[in-house]
């Protein structure tokens, strides 16, 4: 299942995305939950009865082309990212192989909604695109054995890293460069994981610039699999429903390519990631 | 003048400290907003009906002992760190000096309250203490001149960035060895910029183990200004009222004094910064 944010007349509602139509929570189950995060942690039959209602055909949803999206997880409690984790992109940006996942954190200010527009910044003109699979995370928990870490995983959903380079470089820690004004994208939707592979591996992950596929992986090449990913950051932190975790993008970046490219405003910069819809953000100025 | 959020009843409040009592804020002045943030950027004479309120003498206090210190701010929108800042703390990690600010972030699940316990990991025995000058931002800006940095600063506090220092080393980022539960405190009050001399430079800052004085620096050894800092980082990051940056720490902390010295549990670890009330946490183990 696909479930969204959308704004209606200013509010946030809650809905699931179908066949190119977004039906309202509300309507199909009136005493559903009206939060992502409430939702992720419903019990019981909920999603069935959301399953069922539409499947009764009795609900009208509408054309997600008329719906403004918002950020499926308003403000997560945590935004982590974890650098290298495909070993052709480790290579393309001379790295050594990491044993431990390379992590790196990003804040509000640097994320914008699936309906947005990310902002090429006024001092650089090195802003890059990253296709990643994000992790959502349903279930509090700490010190997580990896044979339990897809429990607390409620679905994923795609992200675009977008990296000012030349500040992800002036020093030793990435975070500058990862963490300029509304660069990273986040959605459509949350695709609950029961619709996709365990650990969603094996799907295949690409990105687009202006139709042209620039990143073209497979979620199956990550060294550290979601489960590991979640074992590990849970020894250090505690994951809390509404979480979410980047887990890498695929060689193929900007930076790495000859001639290198970069995105500049107007562009087209799509990340598509298989058994899920796709996340399409525009370039503007600041 | 210095100001604490407390528990009353589980619930939170604002409050004055002064004199060892802290006066309840909805008590000196009825009218006044009951949340941190709101409080920083209430307009006009807000602070010198606090203080006439206080000096009337009608108003009671509570013995600051008996009160339970919240953190001051709840939830900060971003948590902002500064590596590399004091020149003598750069030589003895065997780092290079940065031109630009080295940054990284913390994750909420990281901080503690003023009155709570620092939590020692299970998996390293590396637990460090770092005393730092937290800056309290309380205006928004984005590309913020130097010149006009501190007019965004409401206030400043202590800062302990508990680091596991293994852990941090692991992976060229230092994110995970900043960011185990509760190793973070901050607090106890914010101390208003009025209080302070320009910028918070000048102080002293300490930081005592059981008594013993391990940091011994000046915020007036920052190679980074405060103004320097937000000036930075307001290039990159909108940054937002309640948003939170501290400034690096001075030499002397634990891994690099001859033979280490980490933080086990029982260990009474405190940051006193000239002019404002110290900040003191007990170790525990999880």
């Amino acid at each position: 299942m696909f479930l969204v944010r959308y704004d209606v007349d200013g509010a946030a509602a809650l809905g699931v995305l179908k066949d190119g139509a977004v039906f309202a929570i509300a309507e199909l189950v009136p005493d559903a939950p009206d939060d992502m995060i409430a939702l992720m942690q419903a019990k019981g039959t909920l999603f069935s009865r959301l399953r069922d209602a539409i499947a009764s055909g009795e609900a009208r949803g509408l054309p997600v082309e008329t719906v403004k999206l918002l950020s499926p997880v308003e403000r997560p409690g945590k935004f982590i990212c974890l650098g290298l984790n495909y070993l052709e992109h480790v290579k393309e940006g001379g790295r050594d192989v990491p044993e431990f996942p390379t992590l790196f954190l990003r804040v509000q200010t640097s994320l914008l909604p699936p309906d947005g527009e990310i902002v090429a910044p006024v001092v650089s003109d090195k802003l890059d695109f990253e296709a990643e699979l994000l992790v959502v995370i349903g279930k509090s928990g700490h010190n997580i054995p990896e044979y339990k870490a897809l429990e607390h995983v409620f679905g994923y959903s795609a992200f675009n890293d977008g990296s000012i380079r030349d500040y992800q470089r002036r020093t030793t820690q990435w975070t500058a460069g990862k963490n300029f004004d509304a660069t990273g994208p986040f959605g459509p939707a949350i695709v609950t994981a029961d619709a996709l592979p365990p650990g969603a591996s094996g799907l295949s992950i690409r990105s687009r610039l202006n139709g042209e596929i620039m990143q073209d992986g497979n979620t199956a090449d990550m060294m550290f699999s979601v489960a590991r990913i979640i074992a590990d950051i849970s020894e250090i932190m505690t994951l809390e429903p509404g979480d979410l975790i980047a887990t890498g993008t695929p060689s193929g970046v900007g930076f790495a390519r000859k001639p290198p490219i970069f995105m500049k405003a107007g562009d087209l910069i799509e990340i598509e990631i298989e058994g899920m819809p796709v996340l399409a953000n525009r370039v503007v100025t600041a």
